[in-house]
Formats: C-alpha cells, structure tokens, sequence
C-alpha cells in the first residue's frame, strides 16, 4: 500500500494572470495547497477590457517553462511564428532583420488565449483553487495572511486567508507591492514614459489571407513615435502605437478628425488603408500608459514574494516581458527541488538570481527602446552595424546576436547576454576609431583585428 | 472707512512641520483661509519621538525665507553658528575645512526648537487654523478635498475638509503622496539607502562648556561610516551615526556590548569618551532609515501640490533639506505676488522652478556622501583639491566653491550651483592630465592655463 505523500505548505498567489497560472500549476504540482485570488472575473466567460493587453511574443525562454509543465504544444497551436522584424520607412522603404537563424522564431499570441489556456490548466491540477472577483486588500507581511473582499449576492463580503507564503504575481500594478511600500526599507520605483500606447487593428483580406507578410513582425519607427504590428492566427494584425501622451505630436494635441487623418496619411502612409478606421479609433479611445518598476527587495520576511510585472515591469518593445516572468516561474521550480521545499532557501536565492537578470533585460529593453526611436540616420552607427553583422557571418560563434541570446538562448541568463552586449559595443567603438574606416571597412585586417579583439574579451564570457 | 480686503481662497495644509507652518503663516499674511492638519500630537506640550530629529542646519536660502515671515531674529537666538568642518582622522589627525569667508557661518538649531517657533507664529496668524491629531484618510485629487480621521472623547471621528488647494507638506513619509500613486502618470521612486542612522549625545562640561570646539561641525569620516556631532546651545551635541542596517559591520552584526564597544574604541578612538553611553545607546535604539524620495509631477490637476521632503526627501549629508524646502516656500510666496493670485500660473511655475532645484541639491548631496565616505586616500584627488584650494584663493571671484554658492548665495540657483561645480571638475580633470602635475603643480603655468579655462567655461555661468 502506497503512502498518499503529504500536503505541504498552504500558499496564497495574488493574480490569475499567466505568471499567476503558471506559477499554480507549478506549486500544485510540487505538492503544495494553492489558493489563487483575482479581482477580476473569469476571462473564459467574461470580455476583457480594451488597452489590457498588447499581444505577447513568447520565445525559448518561454517555451521552456511552458514544457515544464507540459502545455507548450497547446499553447503553440494558437501562436503564430515570427521569423523576422520588418522594418517599414517612412519613404516606403522597406528593410528586414531576421530574429535568429533559419527556422528560428518568436511566437505571437494573444494574451487573453494564453491566460485561457494556463487557467484551465490550472483548474485541473489537484491542489489548485481559483476564487475570481476577490478583491486583495490587506497582507500581513509577517504571517502571510492576507484578506479579500467580494460581492455575493450584491453584498459586499470579506474573508481572511491563512498560509504560509503569499506569491504576489497581481501585475504591474499590483497591489501586494503597494502595501509592500509600507514595509521597512522597501526600495520602489514607478517611472512613466512620456509615451502612452493605443491599440489599433488590421482585418485579414476576405479570402482570410493577410494584408501584411504574416510570419513577422511589422515596425514603423518615427522619430518619437512608432506603431508595431504583431499578426494573430486569423490573419489578422493587432497594431500597438505608442506616441508622446502630451506635447506637440501626441494624443492629447491630436484632437480633431483632420489632425489625426493628416498624422496617419504623413507619417504612416504606406499602413493607413490597412488600418481599420484609425481615425475614429484614435479620438475614442483612452491611450494606456507605459510604465516601469523597480522594486527592492523581491521578498519580504521570507513570507511574502514578488513575481513578473508586479516586480519588475519592463518596456515592452524587446518582447521578453512574459518571458522573463516565465523565467521566474521555471527558476522557482528548479530551486524547490534543489532546496527540497526548504523555504529559508529557496526564497532568498529565487530574490539572488531573478533580481539582477530582470535588472539587465530591463536595461536591454530601455536601450532598445532609445535605439529604435531614435532611427538608424547615423551613417557610423550604420556603418558601425553593417561590420558587426559581417563579422558575425564569418564568426557566428564568435560574435552572437543580442536577439540570438535573449530569445534563442535559454541558457545564456540575462546578465550574462548584457555582459557580452556591452563588450561587443565596446570593441565596435574601438573598430570605428581606426583610421578611414569608411574607406576601408571591407578589407581583411579590420576583420583580422576584429576577431583578435573578440578572441581575448568576448571568447571568456562565452564559456 | 476702509473695506476689509476679501478673504481669497480655502488652502488646506497636510504636516505641521517646519514647512507646513512656514506655508500657512506665508498664505495667511497673503489673505488666504488656511486649515493646517497634523497626526501628531502639538509638538509643544509633548515630547517628540525619539529618531525623528537631526539637527538641522540653516544657511542663507533658510535665513532668506525665514526673514521675509519675519521670525529671522528670534530663531537665531536659538541656533548655534558653525563655522567650519572639522574632520576627525582615524589616526587622530584633525584638518578643518572653513564652510566660507571669514565670519560666515552655516547654523545649527534643534529640529523641535524651530518647529515650536514656527508654530507658534503660525497660530497668531489671523487667517490659520491648527488641527492636531487628525490624520489624513483620503484627498480627491480633482477637488482637493480631503477627510481626516481624529479620536475625540476616546471615539473615533471623520471629517471632510473642502477646499481650493492642497498643500503637502506632510514630510518624507507623506500619506497625500502615497495616494497620489494612484493618479494617472505619476512617477514616484522612494530609495532606501544601505546606512541607518541612530542619535547619540555628547553633554556639556560641568561648568556649560562644550567637550569639543563648539562653534564648528565635527565629522569622523571612516570606510563605509560616519559619526557627524552638531552643537546645541547649551554647549551639549547631537551625533548621528550613520552605518550599514546589514553587513559585516553594521547594526544587525554588532549585537553584543563586547562588540559594540570595540567597534567605538577602534574606530572613534577620540571621541568615545565624550560619549553619553554610546555602547547602552547604540544597543537600545532602533536604527532609522535613511532615504530618498524623487517624484513627478508634484503638482496634481493644479489642486494638489507637493513641498518639502514631500515631494524631495534627500539625504542629510549637505544639510539642505530644509534650506531646499523653505526655499520652496519663498519661492511660492514670490510667484503669488508675481502671477497675482493666479493659481493657474502659480502651480505649475512652482513645480518647474522647484522640481529641477531640487533635483540638482539632492545630487549634490548624493555626490557629497560618496564623497565623504570614499575618504581622500587617492593622491590625486588631494592635490586637485590643492591647486582648485589655491586658485580660488588667488582667484575667488572666477572659482567660488561649492559651500559657498550652496550655503551663502541664494541667488545662485541650486541648478547653476552644480552646472558650475561639474564644470570645475572637467576643468581639473584636464589640469590633472598635465605631465608631471605632481612635480610641477606649484608653477605659474599651470595656475595661468587655470585661468584660462575658468574665464572661457566658468565666466559665463558666473554672470
């Protein structure tokens, strides 16, 4: 007769979202009683509101953690596969960047399909409860009992909650961190963008094909503003703007029909006519803001942890938002099963390794941030790009690409891929001091000197 | 018969601190109805907490504002005038550093002392009414009303206050500003330094004399801490000790009076014996956090407004803060007489005068803690600090320091104060480029070539 194992600890998770799902389905697994609270409703059964979501790209982190508990290939079914950026000019023209090397792709895939999928998963598991339209509205930080507020029957209830940690995965504006606040030498930061983003659509043709290549990902950088569009399933495009919120091109000064009319048709020319009534859309709906935060410490009295937005929001244009949170989710399993659910561990060394990782695709996502809205009309930063990439070809193990190691490289952590980011920039700039460099950029000792340089300071940080 | 002039707008203010009693007397005697609320008890007929107070330090920006509300005279009679730095060597050299010319002196008075003279005056003002031990609930950012929460006849009452304005003045920890997180796009980071601080006492001799010199700052500047003595008048002094909160050497390490007081003995040999208990004191005393506070905007749909360590809490080390924070309040005396009531023009004129001031003071005492903790050890640093020292006392007028544009020139905006001090440091850095600096320095040329640069980069930011 076989023992049933034993239940371990009770933990409390804020936040039905992905990383909240996710993270369920991971402690239910590892033998523990999960309770997970959501203020909102069910979204398999309810619409969710405009501006929540931006679609989502997942790439191998992601995919990792997802086949840890074993919904990668379900989740891939609805993912659309992205093989490369499609850069669209404001002269029309047209430029490509592949993500990775051949057959490598980030996936799109609605963020609302993810969480549907992750919270039916987590509807099954054994230990896993999920209590929806419960509001979070006090935590003990030192016991981890926390309390809920709901309706029933159009009266308001409340009910406190005991257990032995309270995972706090409510998001970027998590509530569980606004309380934190209050704790000693809780280190915060919120930073909005001047930026604030809109959603917008593109349909697919009638016969269901779509209107833009489908297997990418489309850009419009402007200068100070930029328009992304990320294909779905169906053929369609959903499209994300961001521009200034005040000042002289923004949301707040483009105010009648015509001003915004003459916005799309002078700066996005070509995308315009695919756009499903643009101009209506941009007066009617409430741009959403873009923000970012800092947090420190994750984890407060060993009892009470952050995980994803709600401890580390990040700029969205790198893509690695969920991936990273994911991450989070992956490591925490990893570290349950080295510490053997000892608690006094795990926690500090879940703090240790995910804090500075989401310190440095923050900083990566902030950087390419100001790259890409600053447009490429350096002709050194041109150049400067065109021998990287030569070089790169020659030596592709020399001299890796930053998207290779975010989205393609699992292995390689965050921290390490900045490092490595940083130095490559640092040897570039060296190369664009040599003398005429214009004139000689195609001969063979600029390459020469260029591999003696990645030889002696990037090859030790690939190991 | 002369009309009585038309009482103006309804202003509540949040904290009755230094600043939310110089606010109150400054909008009083400008024909405004001001309501003040304060949680605490009446500073004057109750003893303070213990760890709220360093003392403070007023200099010409603090005497400037202090003068125009007419209470100059009477608080300098109960503020000690410091003179000079005096640095306090581990090996028990003492080197002395003038804070400015001859006869100019930065003040030292107790936080209470001047808070109970502020209030004091604020209460005899025709137009403020004081309400203690009502705390701040709730303000609606949009009608700047706001409800207070107050034990009467040991129940608890509520009240809400309508008004045009608010003011927060409600200090480093402010409640107004912690619900303003909650209104859109507002940017907010509260950094908690690694050093905690806890206040000790030197008393005076028996016959009232002070154990060190008293008209001066006395600093033991050691590796990664610091003990600061400031003189009252009574001849007595407030240290403040400032150490890591965690860490090898810090206040969770040294636990047993064995370690604390070898701690004393090898590090502040000097002054251990003129210490009040310091072994007792340090082992007794909660360690109080010392943080920065940065936010924007600090003006909230022109209704609310931040002030004060509200809206800029930053570290001690200069003894600005609360030069910085009356400033604040001088400067909005200025921009109601200047815009006339306006108060379209006057909020958002104070949030951008004030907000890059304050920016600019709390850098330059970030700078100045790095400073002092790095100790001069670095040869190089010591003699750039001797050539700039001889080239200003050859030249004052092109070479003002630090100190004295900060402390003794208020018409010298906090933000040119650092413009000017970053272009001293380029221009000593490429003093220090100079081969042989080390052997050559004392040679004219080099004191020419100063000039040079000084007339070309500094000269047009003196004017």
């Amino acid at each position: 007769m076989t023992e049933l194992p034993q239940l371990k600890n009770k933990i409390t998770i804020a936040g039905s979202g992905p990383v909240g799902a996710m993270l369920a389905i991971i402690l239910s697994r590892a033998n523990y009683q999960v309770d997970v609270f959501e203020s909102r409703p069910d979204p398999r059964t309810h619409i969710a509101q405009q501006g929540r979501s931006i679609n989502i790209t997942l790439s191998e982190r992601a995919w990792a953690a997802l086949a840890i508990i074993g919904i990668d290939k379900k989740v891939r079914q609805y993912a659309t596969p992205l093989y490369k950026r499609v850069f669209h000019g404001q002269d029309g023209i047209i430029s490509e960047q592949n993500y990775g090397k051949k057959n490598q792709a980030i996936w799109s895939i609605s963020r609302e399909k993810l969480t549907d999928i992750l919270i039916s998963q987590a509807e099954q598991e054994a230990q896993v409860n999920l209590h929806f339209e419960q509001r979070l509205t006090y935590v003990d930080f030192s016991t981890a009992c926390s309390s809920f507020s709901y309706l029933k029957a159009g009266r308001k209830g409340h009910k406190e909650i005991d257990a032995d940690y309270v995972f706090a995965a409510d998001g970027a504006f998590s509530k569980v961190r606004r309380l934190a606040q209050e704790t000693p030498r809780f280190s915060y930061s919120q930073r909005y963008m001047k930026q604030s983003y809109i959603e917008l659509t593109i349909s697919p043709n009638k016969d269901g094909s779509s209107k833009l290549s489908p297997h990418a990902s489309h850009l419009w950088p402007r200068k100070g503003f930029l328009l992304i569009a990320l294909p779905n399933n169906d053929g369609s495009f959903t499209c994300t703007l961001y521009l200034n919120y005040q000042g002289p091109i923004s949301f707040s000064s483009l105010t009648s029909a015509k001003a915004v009319e003459d916005f799309f048709l002078h700066h996005f020319t070509d995308v315009m006519p695919l756009l499903e009534s643009p101009v209506t859309e941009f007066l009617n709906k409430t741009p959403s803001p873009l923000f970012l935060v800092s947090v420190d410490p994750w984890v407060i009295n060993n009892k009470v942890a952050l995980i994803g937005d709600a401890a580390h929001a990040m700029l969205p244009f790198y893509g690695q938002g969920l991936n990273s949170s994911f991450e989070d989710c992956h490591v925490l399993a990893k570290l349950i099963k080295l510490y053997r659910d000892d608690w006094l561990k795990i926690l500090p060394a879940y703090y240790l390794q995910r804090k500075k990782n989401n310190d440095a695709i923050s900083k990566l996502s902030n950087d390419y941030f100001t790259e890409i809205s600053s447009l490429d009309d350096n002709i050194d930063e041109q150049l400067n790009k065109k021998i990287a990439h030569q070089f790169a070809l020659k030596y592709p193990e020399l001299w890796p690409s930053l998207d290779q190691m975010v989205s393609f490289s699992p292995d390689i952590s965050y921290v390490k891929a900045r490092e490595i980011s940083v130095a490559q920039k640092s040897i570039m700039a060296e190369i664009m001091q040599i003398k005429n460099i214009h004139q000689c950029w195609q001969e063979d000792h600029i390459y020469q000197e260029l591999e003696k340089m990645a030889l002696t300071r990037l090859a030790p940080l690939l190991k």
